[in-house]
């Protein structure tokens, strides 16, 4: 099995259409030759940050959390900034919206950090990863159905919280991790 | 602002009901008193295994990796075997499923790892990792819609693929990060 052999898709049909979420049901013939019928949410891409409030090479660098309802967890739960690319937007731009956005800071450098797919059973969402350093503090300008606090951490502190569970959200730890395994490592 | 606040759904309509995927639209006033039409993808969650073929605490262990073709990436891609809690299922006894399925693998071993939040933007999904050894090869019971050879690796090359970001899902590369950093080096 080849990994270039591709699906073909023979029809789609889109189900559903809302304001954040599209669901396609499409008739596919997959590389194994079999026709299914497989449900995709389609999603426009987001990206994430991990903003460094201090020297990212320094011992056990200081980042900024928020700590966000959702109604998906029916909780308040720890996530790095992160938002949805708005429109043809290019993931580094709309890293840099989301974090003045969420936690009122401007930053003087991105680095992209790794680009994953979220949840590939079901959507085509892909995350797209950056750290933040140079940060200017300044206003938070959250949307309405927004409701998150900051909290400044210790790396060390949110790793913690990973390792415990308490920081559940998986763009979140899988972002912090990556950055704290290879990228501060190097 | 308290944790303890939650949210008052004050209405809800099943916008969409598929195979896989619901979607309900709900009226839910938040916990800062906002309310808003928020779309829920409910999911009934899932597991996740990461399969030792060799001794964990040994140098170096090696892995089972999956290659599966996904229609959201219409591409092969490395993952760590997993699926759906299937109606009512208790997370270990569907890790135990999922590794026979995918696999062909029994274990005599699984240790829980960690839970997390696919993408709590838009779905309730969660995942429960575990962690499988004590391996006893057999027949794989493959799905018709599952396409996916198998591959062992060490576990330090599959997070060389992360790194790399030749390993780009989510779950398996937070789940990998998580038992090299906190449970293999306990």
């Amino acid at each position: 099995m080849s990994s270039e052999r591709k699906a073909h898709v023979e029809a789609s049909r889109r189900a559903y259409s809302g304001r954040i979420v599209k669901v396609d049901v499409d008739t596919v013939r997959l590389p194994n030759g079999q026709v299914a019928e497989l449900e995709m949410i389609r999603h426009p891409g987001a990206s994430a940050i991990v903003p460094f409030a201090s020297d990212p090479s320094g011992d056990d660098p200081q980042i900024l959390l928020i700590k966000q309802y959702r109604y998906a967890a029916d909780a308040f739960i720890y996530e790095i900034p992160a938002g949805k690319l708005d429109g043809g937007e290019a993931p580094e731009a709309c890293a840099r919206r989301e974090l003045e956005e969420e936690t009122g800071c401007t930053a003087e450098r991105f680095e992209h950090l790794c680009t994953f797919y979220t949840t590939p059973g079901f959507t085509d969402e892909k995350i797209h990863a950056f750290m933040a350093t140079g940060l200017t503090r300044g206003e938070t300008r959250h949307q309405r159905d927004e409701v998150m606090t900051l909290e400044t951490v210790t790396l060390s502190r949110a790793l913690e919280l990973i390792r415990t569970g308490e920081l559940n959200d998986a763009k979140s730890a899988l972002t912090l991790l990556y950055v704290a395994g290879f990228t501060l490592s190097r």
